[in-house]
């Protein structure tokens, strides 16, 4: 499994104006397959574009979305990838969507609806032979997933999701400035892998962190 | 004609990362009618929706929008009003938007395919009774139209479009540093009007920046 | 003593490119006194000088300068009051600041020397009569330490600091999605107030969130 | 003289709330001089000191500074080159700095009090034995210059200023949608250059857009 960060996820937060965020979506080569995490926002779509361009991949040739949890943030971009299968965590099922608001319920549904075929996932499955680990880590969201995938190029990684933004948190993390369950899984899981990959900033390299 | 701003149209640029922008949206009242210009993007969705849940107007009581030019920061919201009348200068038909790119191109058919009543205009128009008057304004698109609009409560408005973007480049031309085509139209109209609204900022009142 | 919120701070962390964060000032007026909490960063600069020109208040009328933590985003506008003591708790101290780089090293120790008189802070501290209450609360920085203000205008506030960042972290906070200390005291003494004020978000009605 | 792009300006206007601009900053190296085109603002300090200690610089290196003009989001940086020599069109002295507002006047007096040797340029000049021509380009700021630089890795570079702050405004140049001054000296010296740098985006290679 080959894994490609195809950019770094942001945020930006100017309250009553304008908020805007976009997740690191990755993109995973296995056999046949091309598998991608969370992808993104609108404001995604030009990362996507120039990435999937320059790559000569096509948007019905990717097979499955792995979704860390149900926010338009990571999951809009899924409408883009008509042919692909949804991998979230059933507790998804339980908001109601249609009360989110004029438009936003509308764009909750349209995605939703657009999805053809979903699979569950819950703690403790595996997909992909193995590949991937699935960790129900609902901290940030009840349907709230982490994954590690383990990859040729860049050794096993970890992807957060939402329970872990940014570096800043990270750090808070690190330190044992936090003492709560998210802290006690990211500092055993992301210990043991070579790369913790943040939704909404760059990843880190796992051993300029953690020793021995 | 009652005019409502409904928020000040912003820009974010920073390269090879992440390009927002969104117009300022106006909302119209007269008579039976709802008329927006230039609605905005997908970011603006936010705003459109506070406001119209607040309002208690639905999304399907718009009966007219006006688009300054067919760019997505400006007209992507349009597809939010299925009842809507669009008003949009000709020329905006001969641009390849199927070679936009591989999703960029899907954004702008799904909004030009979202219409189902578009009205032609150019320069020399009046709309609604006279109350709002067209002038060609080619200077950023080919296509691009700008507004005075008789109003209530703001008295006589020029909504500019992207000819002037925001009071950076408004400060430029009335200091005469620039002596385009532009440049003149500006001082010229804009002089007669009591307020100049730009799509990617706060409007000015007019008389603080014109005498006599 | 009365309270005023001078902006909402925000946050633009675009990886790699631009990172731009900024908190909430808040201005307060007891007797003589005029006490700012958390002032801000350079980007703050232009709202301090929207309100302090409106408001006719000289920037050397300041008298005091609460600071939850010693952060840029937070502390860099401290060196506009060049009359202010500067309440901060003492872990401040122990961090290598020259350490922290070519440029960065240079800006925290532009602040720390500028500041003329500082107050060392900590747990169970009352200032100004007992109006404000000290919690040290150390989840993202040594020295971080919340406020409560008692005020006639806005009733009890809880100035959080950086443990919340924004309405993000409150609703999983008050959803109880995280068990950790920092929202035991949100929960706890969020509750008992009647605003929560975040650092980087607008603040929030404890009432519209909290029942009982 | 080689030139290296440090790293790409950008913008962020969000009304109301926040603006934060900063310029494209440029070095130079020719025999024993450091020399910095427009080195930015507070939020450029984060490249610039990123730049400097991965390439082993000091701040005190740097021997020249050439600015287009005297605003703060291309020039507040050069406080921190205590070293080194600024160029500069005459007529940004005369401009009320001390009436620009409570905090940003004293900005403005900082940066221009920190200069301790300043040359004036004008059009027609060249500096550096001819590698750097001045054009005189007062569409922005009446001091504002423009520059073409030869290189010896990047060919002739134009380094526009703000009189082209990014690809947006470009596009509507190089296709005669404005016929102003500022677009006849774009279409006459930027198609002779190899490189087109704008001051708030990515730069373009020349001949990717002008032809012959």
């Amino acid at each position: 499994m080959i894994a490609e960060i195809i950019n770094y996820g942001g945020s930006i937060r100017v309250p009553k104006s304008v908020e805007v965020a976009y997740s690191t979506p990755v993109l995973l080569k296995y056999n046949e397959r091309i598998i991608l995490i969370d992808p993104g926002d609108y404001v995604s779509f030009g990362f996507l574009e120039e990435y999937f361009e320059s790559h000569n991949i096509s948007l019905e040739d990717v097979t499955d979305i792995l979704l860390t949890h149900l926010h338009l943030d990571h999951a809009y971009a899924t409408k883009l990838f008509t042919n692909a299968t949804i991998y979230i965590h059933a507790a998804y099922k339980s908001k109601p969507y249609n009360k989110f608001g004029l438009i936003k319920s509308k764009l909750y549904l349209e995605i939703i609806n657009s999805w053809k075929n979903v699979v569950e996932i819950d703690a403790g499955v595996k997909l992909f032979d193995g590949k991937i680990h699935v960790f129900h880590t609902p901290w940030h969201a009840k349907e709230h997933c982490s994954f590690t995938i383990d990859t040729e190029n860049l050794g096993r990684i970890l992807y957060t999701g939402d329970i872990v933004m940014n570096r800043v948190e990270f750090y808070d993390i690190i330190r044992w400035l936090r003492n709560d369950d998210c802290a006690r899984f990211i500092n055993t899981i992301g210990r043991k892998c070579d790369y913790i990959v943040f939704t909404h900033d760059e990843y880190v390299k796992s051993s300029d962190y953690f020793r021995g």
